[in-house]
């Protein structure tokens, strides 16, 4: 069993903000995070799939393909946009980190299963001092 | 005659585009950097000051002098904010990173004077590709 | 379950010296890193806190709660400090990385607890060739 | 149990290529990575041993010792080399990233269990945007 | 007058080996690097515009041009090649990291002024210890 | 004329303090920097030579040369030292970031001059936010 990790970024806005919840409280909870008008990040995406080594190739998965997924089922939908609005499948989620982590899990573990091989991990990048990882359980 | 740098990082959104062209044009020339709310980055802020080095301190400049003059100046004004609404000294101005650059030079260069000290160059990172610098003139 | 991560810096110096053991004998095993009057790192420590998503904040933990933790329980303790010296929860301590990580641990796991979090893994970075990660058991 | 790391680098060329295959099938799966006369990457090696803290060296294992273990059962014989033809353990086998983190794994695991520590996890990143770790199952 | 840039990357292989010398010359010279089948780097190219800032657009070149000429002229013809015997622009040139930046500042530049902007910098960096820099002259 | 640069990274403590002031001026001027036992960094440097390119060699300099240079010059003076006490070259000088660039100036510039090369700037990297560049004059 190998670990190959395919790495891809997005430049995306977003606002931490509860609409259940009055001004006062977001401001409270997210602070300068929930800022009205939105901040933005460069995000980095790491895909991590596990498999056998297919002795034919040397590869768990052709990383063309693993590319191809994460452009196809994340990264066009995201670059460039503002997470709150702009995305579908975002929709109606507060998009903290932790939740598109998850979000992103949930596209990309059958688009790889559906190549053969098995979603391990994904690792969500914000900025240099805050990250997040899901396994999917 | 000694360069020292400092380095800040800011999380802001911004939007490209011209108000005195059609969407169609503001496409052509800005493509996914005109999206209509809003795309964002982890900006890098690295100003370096230059000067003689005073034979007391050993410093062209106390670095906590430099870092609470960037935090004044220009941090805690962008930082979590949407660089197109929300920034007084930006309002009226394309927030592209050379445009940011040169106004941050002139909030910078003042200040940083005023400490008896002299800024020699903005170097402003907006993704791990993409840098720009100015020198004032 | 979601881990999420974040890193903060400190630059310390440090002395590997047993003292229990002759000079020589700490040369042949520790090098120039038993030089007399130290050496010192920027090290960079990084916590894994594990937890569900709370579907009203979309977080494991605040961020800035773990913030908090992190400067009041090591940061503040460490920065700008000699290691052997001036830290009172490492004293008696040979404040080698492995070390380190398990002290660190030692505080900050029931800090987080008691903010109704997890603490899974402290990584902690010495130089950018030498890490250490430590889970607790 | 603590687990350290220790990374090391090294310059290499390979190419991706079946020898079973027709160059049209080469071409279809490996693309420009099946280029004649190779290409190249910087590596980056990083090793990672568990095991005890010993009490008196605060150390798992003495990361001068697991250098030169990198150093003599790896690094001397892949470093400005060519993979597919000039390193004898790696004769016969296809240099993906994924075979050379299990062939590098066979390499270390016993010599850092002479020295009386264990293997935890090979990993090697072969640009910043692809990696492969390898646990030895 | 600002300063923009834009970073590419390739990985290609090469060998550092005078044909007008001897094996013994060129081994005394280039050491591993004159291996005779070659060895590679990640390289990573760095291209410094300058010119006025255009009040339209905020920009001193988009640097969608930019990357497209920097594609097109040096990174398609470099990506996973052999840099001695794979590009035509590249023949009879020992490809020293100073030689190459020689050469892609001499297909850039053109280019670059066909654009309307002036090619201030090529930076080359071949490996995290080793870069050079041409300004043309 | 090309410039070709080296880096080379080197771990050390140092205390900056005046010793012509009261303590209580020190940590006035030095704050956390003035600790009576000091503190420390992963201190990178990082050297730049000027040149014409050698049509023989396609170098500048011979970086397996400049990196003796370094080592010798600077590198195993200062590598897992204190920087206050055991550099004898340091001796009697604020150990500030700036006086250590104009001091490694002194050493290598003669060095270097001697290999027939000539030295152009010398940066040095404390912290990943703090850094000094010197150019001799």
């Amino acid at each position: 069993m190998v670990y190959i990790q395919r790495r891809e970024t997005f430049s995306a806005s977003h606002r931490l903000y509860n609409t259940t919840w009055s001004d006062a409280e977001n401001e409270a909870v997210f602070g300068k995070c929930s800022n009205y008008y939105g901040h933005g990040h460069n995000f980095q995406l790491i895909v991590t799939v596990k498999g056998e080594v297919n002795p034919d190739t040397g590869f768990v998965i052709n990383l063309v393909d693993l590319k191809t997924i994460m452009m196809e089922e994340v990264i066009q939908h995201v670059d460039h946009r503002n997470l709150n609005v702009d995305v579908p499948f975002l929709q109606g989620m507060l998009p903290s980190t932790e939740n598109l982590a998850i979000a992103f899990w949930q596209r990309l573990a059958p688009a790889i299963a559906l190549n053969g091989a098995e979603l391990h991990c994904i690792r969500l990048i914000e900025t240099e001092n805050n990250f997040v990882e899901y396994y999917g359980v």
